[in-house]
């Protein structure tokens, strides 16, 4: 659970709200529809034109872990790599069949049934690192989709606002009409640029440090199944390792 | 058929018209002949002094990539290489003569041919590369005229507005003379903004999305080739390629 | 003690507040609790939504730097690699051991304690710059949380403005209330774009050359230990550590 | 002859200027010397400070580019490259000397001379290549010379904008001296806006695309050179150096 | 002497004022002591908050630069260092030993002390480069500070803007008072865009260039001392350092 997502979204609606609300305005001043469907619709639009399909439903996927980011144990992974390299210095590679064949994680599986199979390292590293490479870089593009919805919201919101302009010019003799224009003009502003600076930009920036922590997992998690496969000591593998999460 | 693409060309369309109708507007005060003359000619005038020729018209045969994105198939062109890693093996790099005089793809058949001629792994892969990363910066090119025409639409509608407001201010004295300015203004803003939002750069990203996924094929296609010239077996060349794939 | 940031901070408030006071103007008129509230909330909620919970609290911890920058000796440290290399050459690596133990910098000590266990310079080398670049990343990211403050902040405060204006225009028909209105938008703006750029942007700034300077000083460090683990003579070594300081 | 640079700045000045007439505007409206003078002379002096004097006269050469580009053959200088090849296979690395002095490129010619001098292939690769990089950099800033220009003159045209309108705000009791201001500052924005996005912008990418070109044909030309040391079969060179050309 | 600097500040000076005369204004509209200490003083403010104390003075000694560039005598050096190689040739490396200690350029000086001292060619080059990058990183980033200031004095500009219109709002019942507010307003917003583009910026970029240029000449004498270590032929050595002048 990341408290810190909920925290903050909680505290940009009180902040908003709450200041609209000591000014002396109604909170209905805030809620337009024509306005939100302006800003939301032609920003999805935007969205849709630019976006793969892939890669559209993944940024849907990982939009969850705004608040639940998925676990990543590097202590523990640390540990399970010094024991798979004590038992490849006990038993040889190939007593890493059975493990291999259990482990969850699908990424560490792979380079253990590589250990297995007696790849080369430099094969390995290879390998691993071409997957690690194509995960990091859908990943990336999925965050990317709310850094693009951060950045045609605002525009999108200027374009309700002309359009409420316009709407203003053409009745500037009928004075009862007015009034409409002039919120949709107001309110498409802050809905563009409120969701893009309070949701879509946060929000993909978060995304992107998870993903950055995933790379990172994985890459500690090659460096370990090559060394293993060089047949470094255990001691230096895990002094090697710590060096991912220190700091 | 890149549905997305449809979906969300359709989606803008609804959001913007229909707001403006919720809001008691005519769509004829967003459609004006003056705006989209100085928005779309400026637009375009300032994109063709920026792009070479060749650039130009591969942009315009890109396009419909838009809509018809070209067939990338990762899966069926793993097992290819795989099928001809295995042929290498049985009857020797001589054995892929007739599949390279047959092959569609250009590149791939290029690849083929080298391995027939016997050409070093190095060889080999220094050749397909340039080649992959001329074609990799021409595409690349060519998608970003539509993230130029994207960049210069709304400078171009900042200028159409000026000049409406100009309009404006020279009949002051004559209000029947206000209104073409102050459209003209508005809606050039209005051209601009979303030429560029809706249009431009999304088509842009999009395309750039389609290139990254060729220059990954291609990469994938030179690896397969390369490790087909070491010798490699075909199950490590099978490993090896679905990492482009994975995510 | 960075005297700079003192300096700095005072000047812009005499400068600020002074042009008020000149210009005639009350204090008062530059304090408004509704605007700071919608723009200090919707700032820190968008940036709690952005930050990763270790990297928010390595941001306040490191915010201190701005005053109380952490103290970098590069002579002296420069002296201090150049003893232990002469301790290695007269004693060998092993007599580094009790100099390994009492180094209180813990990047040095893990530099010092791979030497005493005779590791490949290499090795070294990798161990210890995987450590620098997991740090430097961190420090990075947590000095960012300020530059992310930095964008927001203008951003915020143009909702607040544009909230302002909507209460003003709700009320054009009572003057009296007219004042909240524009008082909220104006502060607001001053407040988006004075903490960005009076506060935020200078000290992102400021502590990104702190971690420059640290990670300039560990790469130095890393240099030193390699090259002693080489056997290199002390002088070559001091030749090689002044370069980083040299300017 | 570069025909889209001649359209596209016909287009853009038919787009404004019949938008122009075709909202009842006078063309005398846009032709305002003050604004000129300010905007010109503005932007002018910025360059000059900014830009070193040997790269301020490299980009007065190179404007005339747009028009008439330097024409790059690649396909031609294959075909010269080959046929040194056989010369050098035929006749040895000395019989490409009388080539060498009769060639009119001058790059090409100090590659020749250095296969005739028997440099090493690593050596000739560096020596070309610094040479290469030297140029690449100076054309390359050159071009950035319009960029400058096209980022500075939409900033002056709002310089002379808002001086436009303190004249406006000094003579408001004077309604007769309004009309110089408001002219000022609106035609000072769209020459600011417009010299950028019409002309020095796409001026300078245009520029950016030819300084690429000629970059890859000597890098194409380097590597012709080089393999021709390595003693590569004519071939083989032949099918490498049409990588940088296909697409 | 930079006599492009001369021109164009004085160019810069001529435009701006001598369109305000043109238009008809005084020049006392565009001078308000207030709007200067607003935006100079909080520009200041800010940049002293961003910059280290080392950085700070570096970037006062480097302004000069702006009028009086350091000398950089390219063809000189090649002529020094191929005169050098010469030596080396006949007399050894030790026949260098006079000159280094008589040699006023303190890198070059560096240079010659460890050829004399024997280190081996990729030792010196590793040496020189540490040097060369932290001389580089740290006149870039005094470079910056201009840059810095480009960055924030337009911002601050549209803080006293707004407190000019806050002033103005507040005595809208008393039109003697408006003038003061209104004319901060504009005069600041002229403040902050015109320090910033007629002269921070161009001089940032301007001493970015001297920074490369000094850049580029200290790693022609890097490949040059590095070249004699290799005993590399003076013809050679000639050859390959004109390629950093060649352009």
């Amino acid at each position: 659970m990341d408290i810190l997502s909920v925290i903050g979204i909680a505290l940009a609606f009180v902040a908003i709200l709450g200041g609209n609300f000591l000014e002396g305005g109604h909170i209905g001043s805030l809620l337009q529809l024509t306005a939100f469907l302006i800003v939301a619709g032609g920003t999805a639009g935007a969205i849709l034109v630019q976006t793969p399909i892939d890669t559209f439903f993944r940024s849907l996927r990982m939009a969850f872990w705004i608040f639940l980011p998925p676990k990543i144990q590097g202590q523990a992974a640390i540990e399970k790599i010094v024991s798979w390299s004590n038992i490849a210095r006990k038993e040889g590679l190939l007593g890493l069949e059975t493990l291999a064949e259990s482990e969850p994680d699908l990424f560490a599986r792979k380079g253990l049934q590589l250990l297995v199979d007696g790849s080369e390292p430099e094969a390995i590293r290879n390998i691993l690192e071409v997957e690690l490479g194509t995960k990091e870089h859908q990943d990336t593009q999925a965050a990317k989709v709310f850094e693009g919805m951060g950045g045609y919201s605002p525009t999108i919101g200027i374009i309700g606002a002309v359009m409420g302009l316009i709407h203003v010019m053409e009745n500037l003799a009928d004075p009862s009409k007015l009034g409409a224009g002039i919120a949709v003009a107001f309110v498409a502003t802050i809905y563009g640029v409120g969701l893009a600076n309070l949701f879509f930009l946060p929000i993909a920036n978060k995304l992107k440090s998870v993903v950055h922590v995933q790379t990172q997992f994985r890459e500690m998690m090659v460096e370990g199944v090559v060394s293993i496969a060089e047949g470094e000591n255990p001691r230096n593998i895990e002094t090697k390792l710590q060096g991912y999460l220190s700091g």
